[in-house]
């Protein structure tokens, strides 16, 4: 039988001190039930900032401690499956996203999803791209809002993070301590406004710990090829940071130089944005799947 | 009769100063004939970095005076077709690109097309994406080298200007001073390594005059959406700027706010990279078609 983890069992900051709501063995199918990013506060287009109780934003679903998982090994998180709720909610307003500085008040949308799109206003339907915008393990030292991203992943507000892709953690805690909230019903690469369609929902994972094997960031692992996905200070730190790790974990299983590679990447790499208005940015670098099996290459596998 | 413009006709800044090589009525095809970005001196693996004369890098074809273009107009270039040589080259070297500063000599790969692919080696054949590295008009004040992208356009590097493309120039000398140069056979998003497969070949592209509006940097439309292209100092200041000039552009022909349209943006636009390895870096933020058909609008026709 598949385990559920109830949204109820909610953390706002990833921490080695977390709670575990849940404990899995390795290979293990599980379902996460998710609040909305705003703790389903928001249930009307009336609902003002001072409604808001602030300090009840971006819990994520957990903890779950995966059995045998160690520091320095991998946290492997296939995602098969997102469900959505029925009503969506987009959010800005004054000092948030790209267009703060010129918003006065802040306002909320509300969003049905109707007959699987997004319905915007009477005018616009939006096609659905539902992700997982918070998802990661417990951080190596300090506890980390889960309004923020980084190597343990956390907000990084990824669009590829969807059903069929595989993330790839580095585990910094006995256990991983694994959660995931913030899903949305549709968002575009860089989150401009700070939100997208934010919406509860459930998702089916399949966690499982790799031996062996370290990285620095989160990776992804989609139909068309892998990502690393980097968060820093700014989307330049992110998109060069992201290359440079790429560069660095292939480079081994090839036996190409280090220019030639930088050519190859040059060529058919893609850098891609995630997010630009988080605490940290998040950027990605993207490489298509033919360069891996050209050298017959399983990253983390 | 198409009227074609032959490489030996080129320049190495945009330039209000640059010869007209030459001049045709508005709404002309044009055939624009071009170097690759080292002016074809590579033509083997073993070129070494002083056997090149960096004086002679980045040639655009032009100048075309295109009649009846004024400052404060607009110079539209529908890309009609893309026809490249049938040898790339890919190159880099210490301090250019991302991995510059792990490099120790510059070094050239050559890059034969065939059969439609870039033969990386026996391994790899990457898929090709013809592109147009170098492309704009002359520029309002000084002369602005061919590696350098800007308002008038220039070395943006995006992977989109490509066939079917229709890029709009903002025009800043009567004639506007078309030219066009630094095609590639290949680059990913990003251009990581300082070059695509570079490649001479032959460009169709059709130049009309639009009167009475004006764009502060160049846009593309192509069959999915479209997007502004912004080059600054930074990534994150061109992708913040390509943001709000396109919430600018819109949002007069909407009935929305400025919030909701930031909102309508976050859930739906695409902040998305050009390239990150020349004197100024360049973002896009695009959006797709069917918000600029809900309402009805046309952005420069």
């Amino acid at each position: 039988m598949v385990q559920t983890l109830a949204k109820e069992q909610y953390f706002y900051a990833f921490s080695k001190k977390n709670k575990v709501g849940l404990r899995v063995p390795s290979g293990s199918q599980v379902v996460v039930e998710t609040f909305d990013c705003f703790q389903n506060q928001i249930q009307s287009a009336e609902t003002g900032f001072n409604a808001i109780d602030w300090n009840q934003i971006n819990p994520a679903t957990g903890s779950i401690f995966v059995e045998g998982a160690k520091p320095g090994d991998i946290l492997k998180v296939k995602i098969d499956k997102i469900e959505l709720g029925d009503m969506g909610v987009l959010a800005t307003g004054p000092g948030l996203g790209v267009m703060g500085h010129r918003i006065d008040e802040f306002e909320v949308k509300m969003v049905p999803i109707v007959d699987g799109k997004a319905v915007f206003n009477e005018r616009i339907q939006l096609p659905l791209n539902p992700m997982i915008g918070v998802i990661g393990v417990a951080p190596e030292g300090d506890p980390v809002s889960c309004g923020t991203p980084g190597a343990h992943g956390g907000n990084m507000d990824t669009t590829l993070i969807t059903s069929g892709a595989t993330l790839y953690f580095p585990v910094f805690q006995e256990g991983a301590l694994f959660g995931l909230g913030d899903m949305h019903a549709a968002m575009g690469d860089g989150e401009i406004g700070v939100s997208g369609v934010e919406i509860p929902g459930k998702v089916s994972v399949t966690l499982e710990v790799i031996k062996g094997k370290s990285i620095p960031f989160p990776f992804l692992e989609n139909k068309e090829g892998v990502a690393v996905i980097v968060s820093k200070a700014t989307l330049d730190e992110a998109a060069k940071a992201a290359v440079e790790i790429f560069v660095d974990t292939l480079l081994p299983h090839t036996d190409l130089t280090l220019p030639e590679l930088t050519m190859l990447f040059s060529a058919a790499g893609q850098v891609q944005v995630s997010q630009i208005v988080d605490p940290l940015l998040t950027a990605r670098f993207f490489v298509p799947k033919s360069i891996l099996e050209a050298y017959d290459v399983k990253l983390f596998d």
